[in-house]
């Protein structure tokens, strides 16, 4: 069986990853797979272990900081959260194709160490609109929303650092642009296994 | 506007690529136009200057040849085919994607001229079915049949100066792949122009 494809989909705040993923899921694809992230805040009502998130206690995740078992983790306020090398080495293996949604700087320490993966760079169609997103939430003050934006255009310069670009004008189309970067990634010719023999004259 | 993709569909004879072609033309495609090639065989009943063919005299040919204005050409038996390179640039500076079905030797002539184009192999999804397929058009003695299929197991080979292979197993299924391709090559990030500035902070 050959090893499914580790696929990145990442963006800035606000750029629309959750839903474009949620789109991608939603088409069923049978080889297709979400990794689950660990992380060290409480469980909510309804979340469940291994479906929503590993939850961990915030000594065994550091545990697994120092035992390298990570390929990307950050701390958010008090909270840990990372994606266990194991959980997603498993499903690779087993011919499963993975999507990994998480921010840019998380994808930048998947790279360092996983350059064969697929890296998707959800991109806001404009400044304008993302602007609106973010003041449309209504959950930030004033300065947040100004620091999310300083940010939000900081990282849209990292876009260079991607394999692909996926303007999030319309949350469909962006989702089908996704699955065909992962069919045809399938299909390139560093990924495929010819046996030659198979082709030759008895 | 930006330049449209220059795709080449190519592979060994009983491969499929035809069909396939075919497949994808029929999605009706709004970018998406296939390249009329030069011939000096005569106009058969029902073709169409222009659109089956640019019918030309071989003096007018050789001419076109010798001006380079072909992005690849080859004599068969007492004839000419070829690409011409001005009916080709004119639809990419239009903006269309422009497919070119073209057999493996004409794939690598304008790969040498033309790396940024998209090179897509059609595989045949066995020897055992190729033998099938060629067989059984029944319009070929025993002779050209083992001839046909000696040069299309040397024509498999070649398929590593491809940049993606498409098994033509199921042609609905190969046509979907080449349409998925074209949509990744359009997000990748060597083919986007970001305008950084749309981005700015006012």
């Amino acid at each position: 069986m050959s090893k499914g494809l580790l696929i990145i989909i990442s963006g800035p705040s606000g750029a629309g990853k959750g839903t474009v993923c949620k789109g991608l899921m939603s088409m069923q694809l049978p080889e297709l797979e979400v990794s689950v992230s660990a992380t060290t805040r409480k469980p909510r009502t309804g979340e469940v272990e291994g479906i929503s998130y590993f939850f961990k206690e915030k000594e065994e995740f550091e545990q697994m900081i120092s035992r390298n078992e990570f390929i990307e983790y950050a701390q958010v306020y008090d909270n840990f959260y990372g994606t266990p090398r194991s959980h997603v080495q498993e499903k690779l293996n087993n011919g499963k194709d993975v999507i990994l949604e998480i921010d840019i700087q998380g994808a930048m320490q998947v790279k360092k160490n996983n350059p064969e993966g697929v890296f998707v760079f959800i991109m806001p169609p404009s400044f304008e609109e993302l602007k609106n997103r973010i003041t449309s939430r209504g959950t930030e003050t004033q300065a947040d929303i100004i620091k999310r934006l300083h940010e939000a255009y900081n990282e849209v310069r990292l876009s260079r650092n991607y394999d692909y670009i996926v303007v999030n004008d319309d949350v469909n189309l962006a989702a089908e642009k996704v699955k065909s970067i992962i069919t045809a990634e399938k299909c390139k010719l560093k990924r495929f296994k010819i046996d030659y023999n198979s082709y030759k004259e008895e």
